[in-house]
């Protein structure tokens, strides 16, 4: 066996991210013996016949009494009130870290002096959901946010901030607030606006009598696999991010009222101006090495998506 | 040599399109000489170098005087122009036909009795321009629409539709009304949703100082392939298709403000329900065979995207 640098681990939700993290954390030898908890019994059995984790539960409090770092890869709306309920149970010196995409009021739970609390957000994922969709290198060359306050160890804080970069995230530090309006504008609101588009074309499918979702095209298409996120993930991430969707969305919706009057009044020159701009968007981002999806990874790897 | 079905085409406007149309034509022995059309200097030069077509031109007069087949593959604002250009130089009994993404006026172009005009769309693309990012299998198992008039040849039509079966496509005939309004909502409004939102990230971090283009996430990773899409020809697709695209701009409108109100009002079940709905959606396109991506099928290829 390799030398792990730390002996356990509890995995708490065992959906994509987390069955991903316990793929990575054992793959990079960076944990020993890692316990997965999920309350559902069929994910269990997929766990241990998977072979993602070494033990499973379906209540965290056995595991988390013996393991050096728990991770809570639960949907956003849950995590507040796991935190608070396993501090009483583990063990002095853990650490425990998150993977939410809403950190504001996460961020600022206080735990007890003997343990340690670090949010963080690794940006990766894909419409999928479950263990059986998980993979090792599903984090390869994402961000992940750190969005500790001024008074949170910074040991620990260095230990997380190491596991993600084993893992293979490029790993920064950024406050609660700035991190909720990145994501509300680069993650949050093109989920919103997905899921409205694809529900848009269905009601004219079912009133016009139409059968317009057969001829999903570009565009549409990749919408489509937006739309086909997690509804009760996606639901707590809106909920526990209002404040900055809201704000993106009222600039949105600003802007995509004035490309509206240019059509109507067929303004060539607003029209291209603008396409022109976000095209050079796009091939910043690609020599940036951000524009490649997870699923592309997928297909590289030979996976089926 | 194989046995080709038509001695000669004349392609103009060899871009991500044409130059698609002339490597299947050739790779399916469907046309023994293809002759490009194209009025930029550095174009025919890569035609020719890439072998994509066997002769090039700057201008159509000559090339279309001996072509049983004329293609129009331009943007959509420049077609209507050059069918009416094109006329007096076909020869008796060429078929002319076009890949416009909007087919309402176009499709309404009355030619003589000698030559005949079939409009057609094959709905597939990526959003790279030139011909160095066609490739012939960018059409297999798409969607390619045709909306013939009522007084269109018959004959005329099953050619057109012939040739874009044998490229591999699914090929449909519609009404050019349908054709645009399926188009809006399957394409344009996505195309012009993803430009609005590239638009949006790229103020806020110039406004506030954030970088926040650095973090791009999935789903606006998604977006920024869209709105990295050639400028002049979604202008055209947005002038030429303007009822339509303002139809449902409306519809998608009423949409997002509902589901706006339901996170501002934390209405959680109105967030599931449609959430839930979109997921199954993209379940059923996935049945269907729509749900990959042209750009995923160059990756299958090994081709670098």
């Amino acid at each position: 066996m390799s030398q792990n640098l730390f002996h356990s681990a509890t995995i708490i939700g065992v959906g994509l991210i987390g069955s991903s993290l316990a793929r990575a954390l054992k793959n990079k030898g960076i944990v020993e013996k890692i316990y997965g908890v999920s309350r559902s019994e069929e994910n269990r059995r997929k766990l241990l016949d998977l072979n993602i984790v070494d033990e499973v539960f379906d209540n965290f409090k056995i595991p988390v009494q013996k393991s050096d770092l728990i991770f809570i890869c639960t949907p956003v709306g849950a995590i507040e009130n796991i935190i608070q309920e396993v501090i009483p149970f583990a063990k002095k010196g853990a650490i425990i870290s998150d993977v939410g995409s809403v950190k504001g009021n996460i961020s600022k739970i206080q735990v007890p002096d003997s343990i340690f609390f670090v949010p963080a957000h690794p940006v990766a994922g894909t419409e999928k959901s479950g263990p059986e969709n998980g993979f090792a290198e599903l984090f390869e060359n994402r961000w992940c946010i750190l969005t500790p306050l001024d008074n949170t160890n910074r040991d620990a804080v260095d230990i997380i901030f190491n596991i993600w970069s084993k893992v293979g995230m490029k790993v920064e530090i950024m406050s609660p607030e700035k991190h909720d309006i990145v994501m509300a504008l680069m993650s949050h609101l093109p989920h919103l606006i997905a899921y409205t588009i694809v529900g848009t074309a269905a009601d004219l499918e079912k009133q016009e009598q139409y059968d317009v979702l057969k001829y999903a095209a570009g565009g549409f298409r990749d919408f489509t696999r937006i739309a086909g996120s997690d509804p009760t993930m996606w639901r707590d991430i809106f909920l526990n991010n209002q404040d900055a969707v809201l704000e993106c969305l009222q600039r949105f919706t600003e802007d995509l009222t004035s490309l509206q009057r240019a059509i109507r009044y067929k303004d060539s020159d607003v029209l291209v101006d603008w396409f022109k701009r976000t095209r050079i968007i796009r091939k910043e981002l690609e020599e940036l090495g951000q524009a490649q999806p997870e699923n592309e990874k997928m297909l590289l790897k030979g996976k089926k998506i």
